[in-house]
């Protein structure tokens, strides 16, 4: 695989200085040109050590203007990113759209150093990639551009160029105790190499294999590649544009297979009596729980979706009077703010994922891109429709952390709902929550209704259930809620 | 000052009963006209150990939208934190306008714990304290309510709450080691907290000093004082608006007091051969410096300032050309966007406060409130005049942390601006750089120039001071900048 970058490329210094202004003077144009665009571009920027991947990203930075360039730079995590799962930190310092996101150290870093140290066996690096590449998709699917630059250097130039780094006082620093160490790992770590270039490796998202024996011939190749992969891709979303609405304006949507809904019994409910005892009991019991888990550092989050009135915010607070308000957040998802805007639809619920121990109860969430986003037409046919598997993707990182996930859809009839939009405009500290917008949702309700089952079948996993609560009667529906975090989290702590 | 705390008020459960349900709809209702106001609500609570403040807390959730509240717990900082000036973690967690933070735990716990604890003299004390209220006073000055509870408990009763606690098996877990260890210092906490009440109280930013012998009281009293002060906030910020524009029309700025551009030689400059040699010095000596820096976990935050094609972009290349992309960040700040509008303006530069060793470029900076917002008018009077001691508390905060902190105003007069716009209409590549608005700003140069004249002279000081360059010659410019950064950091490094 590296055969073709060991043959020593190399250009001569005057062939070199001839090429650059020009090379220069493209990338800013790009540069300008995608700052107008609605894409973010990734250039991950890795290979072996001593092959100059710290001064190709200077280079870079140079060549174009350092202020439209984000370039990140991961050491050891920090305790923050640590207790969040292991992407979270490349999801809060993405590049914007018209953004450029360098990146030295990646979501490969991982991967590779474990498998070289033989921390982790063949299969477990293959689910590791494949889940990158999943990752490197969604953002590709989003529109980014995924540049990816392997910088290659022959055991023996490795050693020789550290030899050389080292004898000159001005960059001896630059030969770290790490390095050496890497120089003896060498060949397992082209092994691995190996196996991480060829199963990332996609139509969107190829690895550009650099042989960096000549700094010269290196700076020049990836220079080049981004300009045009750049270029490109600007090129490409404009035509692209027109090809997307033909492509998938023909595909349909899962057939319907009958409504989940019409299982629930919505005549369920509690007397007043009886809904105090459990009221009273579950939000005890949850109350020991809550500490527990807090103590034990494990996260917690809980998502709300349901028909408008279905009773949401009361069963949020029925949960939360049990907890300590030091130890959960709620966050209401409503339009996304302008730098949401700017980055994948995921990203605005990453930036709020709980740290060890807390839990985040989301008032409406990301399924919001296969609820109101499909149905209203915010989103494209094609973006709701990969959507699932994004979400599935998020989820299992999240479950995967240890974190307790449940999502509770809150359920009542039109008739219910009719009434209660009634009820809430007679009084006068409810009658903010109506609005006309509700009244128009109304007529949408079948549509909410295919929508809905749709994202129940796709998305119900067992690490990850929905739980259907027939909220006709706000008494049953606030119970069950309760009832079913504390189950969770029982089974959580005897795990 | 807490005799009248320890006189026992106590509340009947039947009085309790009864005046609940009124101050809930009532909290709920102001609540809800807050979320459609501009300003934050900032809820503090603290006291004594044992007199229920998770408690008081946990209510204010339960009987307002937990949804519009954001509570913050501060326990040990994390890693993240400590890398910034200690207020970095409140701007972090602000709420929004609109929005309630509540804090247990806050600003004022550090002072406090280090004063019983006799780590700093009284003398240190005052001071922090003093920085706490210029703290406050700017949240408030930006429209903000700061309501502050101090919940208060006798020695006597504070051993007997922790013995009830500590019999109850379900509440046992809420007496911990460190409170126990607090009721042998309780006459030296008390006295501390005399101390902070006294300096940290103002007209704006009462303490609120409460009784908690009882807890029914203590929960209503905080509970309407809460309901108060904010109906009582929304009015006023209905009626203020006009007064702030009758009070502060008549405040006229400064004196001129002569231009210090005329101080300036313009006609200093470097010949290509002469700045070929020195660049290539100053930036071999920044990159040993930066390095060095970046080791020593030494921060800096450079702002470039200056007129329109003053040459900001070029001097920030040529400094980061010396330093590795992958330490520093370049901010450019333009109109704020939907999320930072919803904050003090300071929070978007806070945001983005550089970890240990790392470097922020600020192209354009928290300056432009004195500067395009105060020409422009999108300041008024009253906050771009309030804008000055609010920036230098600011850069005392970051200089106080050991950031080196320097700031850029690259000159040019009227005329090499003219030429450098036409020249840039000439360059394909360099034509975005130019739109009407730069002509249109053109003709308030005066304007401008007296902003900044005014501005250099309420904030440059000896730990922050403003550098200005002459740079109608652009090599001269870039030399002076790199010089410049070069000699501070040296400065800073042999200390």
């Amino acid at each position: 695989m590296f055969e073709i970058a060991e043959l020593g490329h190399s250009l001569k210094n005057g062939e070199y200085k001839q090429q650059l202004p020009g090379l220069r003077t493209q990338l800013l144009s790009v540069q300008q040109q995608l700052a107008e665009c609605s894409f973010s571009v990734f250039i991950v920027i890795s290979g072996v050590d001593g092959s100059g991947k710290g001064e190709v990203i200077n280079l870079l930075n140079e060549w174009m203007d350092p202020r439209y360039i984000r370039t990140n730079a991961f050491g050891k995590s920090s305790d923050e990113e640590r207790e969040r799962p292991r992407m979270w930190r490349f999801w809060r310092t993405m590049p914007e759209k018209g953004e450029i996101g360098i990146y030295a150290g990646s979501w490969y870093s991982w991967p590779i150093a474990k498998k070289v140290k033989n921390k982790i066996n063949q299969m477990r690096l293959k689910t590791e990639l494949h889940r990158i590449r999943q990752f490197e998709q969604e953002l590709i699917d989003d529109g980014a551009l995924m540049i990816k630059c392997w910088l290659h250097l022959d055991k023996a130039t490795q050693k020789k160029r550290f030899k050389e780094l080292e004898k000159n006082p001005q960059t001896r620093w630059r030969v770290t105790k790490r390095d050496k160490k890497h120089l003896k790992t060498y060949n397992q770590f082209i092994q691995v190499a190996e196996t991480v270039l060829k199963t990332t490796s996609s139509v969107d998202s190829p690895w550009l294999i650099v042989g960096s024996h000549n700094g010269r011939y290196r700076n020049l190749t990836v220079g080049q590649h981004v300009l045009q992969r750049i270029s490109h891709h600007i090129e490409q979303q404009r035509k692209h544009r027109k090809t997307d609405l033909e492509l998938f304006s023909s595909i349909s949507g899962m057939a319907n297979q009958g409504c989940l809904f019409a299982t629930l019994d919505l005549s369920k409910n509690l007397s007043e009596k009886v809904y105090s005892k459990k009221l009273a009991f579950y939000q005890g019991k949850l109350g020991l729980l809550a500490r527990e888990a807090h103590k034990r550092k494990i996260s917690s989050i809980l998502v709300f979706e349901g028909w408008d009135a279905a009773g949401k915010g009361g069963a949020i607070r029925r949960l939360t009077h049990a907890m300590d308000a030091r130890n959960y957040q709620v966050i209401r998802v409503a339009a996304p703010t302008d730098e949401e805007r700017l980055h994948h639809y995921l990203w605005r619920f990453w930036r709020h994922l709980p740290r060890a121990g807390k839990v985040t109860l989301y008032d409406r969430s990301w399924y919001g891109r296969v609820l109101v986003e499909r149905v209203e037409g915010f989103a494209s046919k094609m973006e709701w429709l990969r959507a699932y598997s994004e979400i599935v993707n998020f989820e299992e990182d999240l479950v995967e952390h240890g974190i307790v996930l449940l999502k509770f859809w809150l359920h009542i009839d039109k008739d219910e709902q009719l009434q209660r939009f009634t009820e809430r405009e007679k009084i006068s500290y409810k009658r903010y929550k109506i609005t006309e917008e509700d009244y128009r949702n109304r007529e949408k309700w079948q549509d909410y209704e295919l929508a809905a089952n749709e994202m129940f079948g796709r998305t119900s996993n067992h690490s990850a259930p929905w739980v259907l609560v027939e909220a006709n009667d706000k008494r049953f529906a606030r119970i069950k809620v309760i009832k079913k975090y504390c189950e969770i989290l029982e089974e959580k702590l005897d795990t």
